[in-house]
């Protein structure tokens, strides 16, 4: 391609509004443009980038076995009445009236129309177990789209749905696609984990998070310095306290802490140790009967907010209850809130019932209770793992201590069992001529996420790093002046026509544009391999290579150049 | 591919509801399935086909030097706005709002996104020209969807924009395109041809329509029995009457014709040539004065509605006035309207301004005027080209005559001029530091509706014959009795191998069925080459192959058939 019949569109200045890395890098490669808020088009070099990830992921599915077919974008509100998320779904779903008054949605995800498709061509046990798949763009009509298409309404997916008669299936299947995950991810010459992920409120048995390791990543990793275990932390278990609840030593007293809003100012002037603190959140309860819920953990401690949905009594999505609310039910503020004599169900961390002694807020505004010992001044509460595990903890698993590390959530596979096929009868007959209903499977990778999250990984302060194997092109060609020498120019245009002819995907920058200028763009743009053609170059016999990743150069004949290209990654 | 491993969904009934045969045989060979109106999941079998017809696209814009962008299927209502389209689209354009109340639209093309791109993106005559595609969903919320995927409410299209300084360079853009798109339907072994085309509402001064040719095609193609002279009927001139206008020779009589509600009847009933009658056709006007407007045609010719259109009084786009408004205005009914002492504008096709001594109705119901003659019998009506050309008549472009053939439209290209560039101030800096306004072209081919097209010029009434290029597979195994026979068994797998190596793609038909079925389901998929396996051929010595156009079969020696099939079309 040469970059005077191509759309560069590369910008030197950082735009404003873009907060996260890939997001600015995108627009100044010119990769992307944003229409509305959370709606990109990609201009060519983006999707040059889009397509291979597309590419990469659609080999690998249909070498797992899995057949693809496409669904439409837009759905019949009919089929979110019956599996019931016409109401469940927030407003991330978008609805939205036709011209005959009837009721659609735009597709966050396809669940209801393949089930629907699967209950009306399957019928037998023969024809299983089956996996479709589709890449497909869906809405998701976010409160807040950000970091470019990292979080935006429109995005393109791949999505994947496993029909089963029986859990055996369903699992071989799922490790199936689990490797093909990885495949993809690998492929793609991009550092990422498996991860086991929580089920959330889609429920079913198993689920894996696959993300990409970068710095910026929104999500947390547990995994184990010495297994192969990994996990959200959103899933992870902390462990249980291994030691039993201390004795009583201490008379439970009432003290002024006026100026101590938080755990760290209680800790610093009141000489308590913060493992004797506990925290006690207060949330929105499950039902109108019970509205508020308290939840103690330990001073030291992370509330987990999505093991904590789980208790019945909460409400699902988790939410935090407002400071009004409150101090209407308990009379305090949420800086002097704890479990003694309060007046809604208490909820604590493991570790918390194994205190002794311990400080709490006394619900009375700027005062606590230290001396606090269950059984004896309030009654035992139920407990649950309700916190994250922290950085040395032991593992889950059994073997090693728990390491953190940030990720990117780029693919989701899930078990669903029957939660879909039961409420829309996808049923087949068995050997015996039963009617059984269908295991499910889904399998998501956000293919245009993937871009962002590529560059989150892989870049410095001049620009991108493109792994080969998605890099918008693999080779740049910068001649220098060529528009003032014809030798540089017959070189470059010879050299240009070799690789197009060897089919190496090649940027060629034929702009009449200043060296500085065009070495900018390329490092931005962030080609693999750079070639680099001047007068100078043309006495010595050498092209100038350089590699965008190593920063290495070096000087290669004239003669070697191609095969050196061609077997470069 | 494995039947045992696909989604093959093959049905032996006719669907009652599908009225034209492509759409019958894509839900027969399993292609598509309808989610709702005018929404289609696309089963395996049909996306494969897609996809090769999306690709021969892509190929062929990209030899063309168009450049793939992806713009977002939700487009902002603002845009719409700046162009006026907001208001002047009708409602098959679907608006509706986000969780924000704001104003959306389901893009059904992509002018306004494209032009707000490139207002943004090039200021200076040096990066044009450029032309930029996609290949992207579109939605059209039809108010009667209808013939499955060739007339979806979402649908597959590529659309192309170009961009360019002048007319000379619109003019070289143009003719490259023209050129792709004979490429794009000449490499999917399609019969079809370019035809000029008329530009209607969004103006421009240049257009043609491609067709893919076939019995059941909605549009009819004019073209020269002598030149490479073809238009859509409604852009097709008539030719001018080369005889004078006749003298008088009769008085003007009104007379009872009570039976006679059209021309035929008149015709038959009363002695009269129907070369001396006329049809008065009454439709709506453009503006609120002027809200009915008569039309009139010779006898024995056909009203060209788009031709009528550009009369300024007549209400784009055109419509037949309503019964009784005709009669409130007129007092009379449709069946005896005629020009004399009509109240309202009259406009008369080319060949009625040169008739003398003719009928037509009265204005009374029942009764006609005999004998009518210009001028001295009612004043001289403004004369326009208002008919369709007829079959035999000189051809526009001088050389031979008119034949007729119909045609199904699946591409369409356009100057547009300043349409949309003007509205939206989308203009660069000339060599001379002026600034220009662009001038634009487009460039659309309906991706999905190929799919259906080349069925309707491919099939018998067994099923789909699909050109090579653009099939689900190329070739077709059919083992008889698989599962009985070890030795037949051993030799389709071996087959199935040695295709897969090959390149080939291969469906295996590996069912427990009776070859009754599976030859069935092969002729209704329309695979090009079929390769039959039983007993008697392991004893031959031969495979047993068929061609699915020619019904050619033959057999072919184990040792032969992998270099026949590679070079078989």
């Amino acid at each position: 391609m040469r970059v005077s019949k191509y759309l560069l569109s590369t910008q030197k200045e950082t735009p404003a509004d873009a907060e996260v890395v890939s997001h600015q890098l995108m627009l100044r490669a010119g990769m992307v443009r944003r229409n509305a808020s959370g709606l990109y088009s990609w201009l060519p070099t983006g999707l040059r980038v889009l397509r291979k990830v597309e590419a990469i992921v659609r080999e690998e599915m249909n070498k797992a076995g899995a057949i693809e077919i496409l669904m439409p974008m837009v759905q019949p509100a009919d089929l979110w009445i019956e599996t019931g998320r016409w109401e469940k779904f927030g407003p991330e779903l978008l609805r939205f009236k036709d011209r005959h008054n009837r009721d659609f949605v735009l597709g966050p995800t396809h669940e209801e129309v393949i089930t629907d498709i699967i209950r009306k061509e399957i019928n037998s046990y023969k024809q299983l177990p089956l996996t479709l798949y589709q890449i497909q763009t869906k809405f998701r009509d976010e409160v807040r789209p950000r970091f470019g298409v990292m979080r935006s309404r429109e995005f393109l997916m791949k999505d994947a749905y496993s029909f089963h008669l029986d859990q055996e299936s369903m699992d071989v299947t799922y490790d199936t696609m689990f490797q093909a995950y990885n495949n993809i991810f690998e492929r793609m010459g991009l550092s990422f984990r498996p991860v086991l992920a929580d089920t959330g409120s889609i429920g079913g048995s198993m689920s894996h998070e696959f993300h990409v390791l970068a710095d910026s990543g929104e999500d947390l990793i547990a995994y184990s310095t010495e297994s192969d275990y990994a996990a959200n932390i959103e899933k992870a278990e902390a462990p249980m306290p291994t030691e039993p609840r201390g004795a009583a030593t201490q008379e439970m007293t009432l003290i002024d802490t006026p100026n101590a809003k938080t755990i760290a100012e209680l800790v610093e002037q009141h000489d308590i140790a913060i493992e004797k603190t506990v925290k006690t959140l207060i949330v929105k309860g499950a039902t109108e009967e019970v509205p508020l819920v308290a939840i103690v953990v330990r001073g030291d401690h992370e509330l987990n907010e999505v093991k904590a949905e789980k208790i019945e009594a909460v409400l699902a999505p988790f939410e935090f209850a407002d400071e009004a609310d409150i101090r209407k039910a308990i009379g305090a503020g949420p800086g002097s809130i704890g479990p003694v004599g309060l007046n809604i169900p208490v909820y604590i961390d493991h570790s918390v019932n194994v205190m002794s002694d311990f400080g709490a807020g006394a619900n009375q505004d700027d005062k606590h209770y230290f001396g606090i010992n269950w059984e004896r001044d309030l009654p035992q509460a139920e407990a649950f793992d309700l916190r994250n595990i922290i950085e040395g903890e032991p593992s889950p698993c059994g073997q090693g201590t728990i390491a953190l590390l940030r990720g990117i959530e780029v693919g989701h596979i899930f078990q669903l069992g029957t939660n879909y096929s039961e409420s829309m009868h996808a049923n087949v007959l068995d050997k015996n001529g039963k009617s059984k209903t269908l295991l499910m499977g889904c399998y998501g990778v956000g293919v245009s996420r993937i871009v962002a999250a590529a560059i989150e990984q892989n870049h410095d302060d001049r620009g991108i790093i493109w792994p080969a194997a998605i890099a918008p092109f693999k080779v740049g060609i910068l001649p220098m002046n060529m528009h003032k020498s014809h030798r540089v120019k017959d070189m470059a245009e010879k050299l240009y026509q070799d690789l197009n002819d060897a089919g190496i995907e090649v940027l060629f920058d034929d702009r009449k544009e200043r060296p500085g200028v065009m070495f900018a763009d390329m490092e931005l743009v962030g080609l693999p391999h750079v070639v680099v053609i001047g007068d100078r170059n043309i006495d010595n016999g050498v092209f100038e290579y350089k590699n965008r990743r190593t920063g290495e150069k070096r000087d290669i004949p004239f003669d070697q150049l191609l095969d050196f290209l061609k077997s470069a990654e």
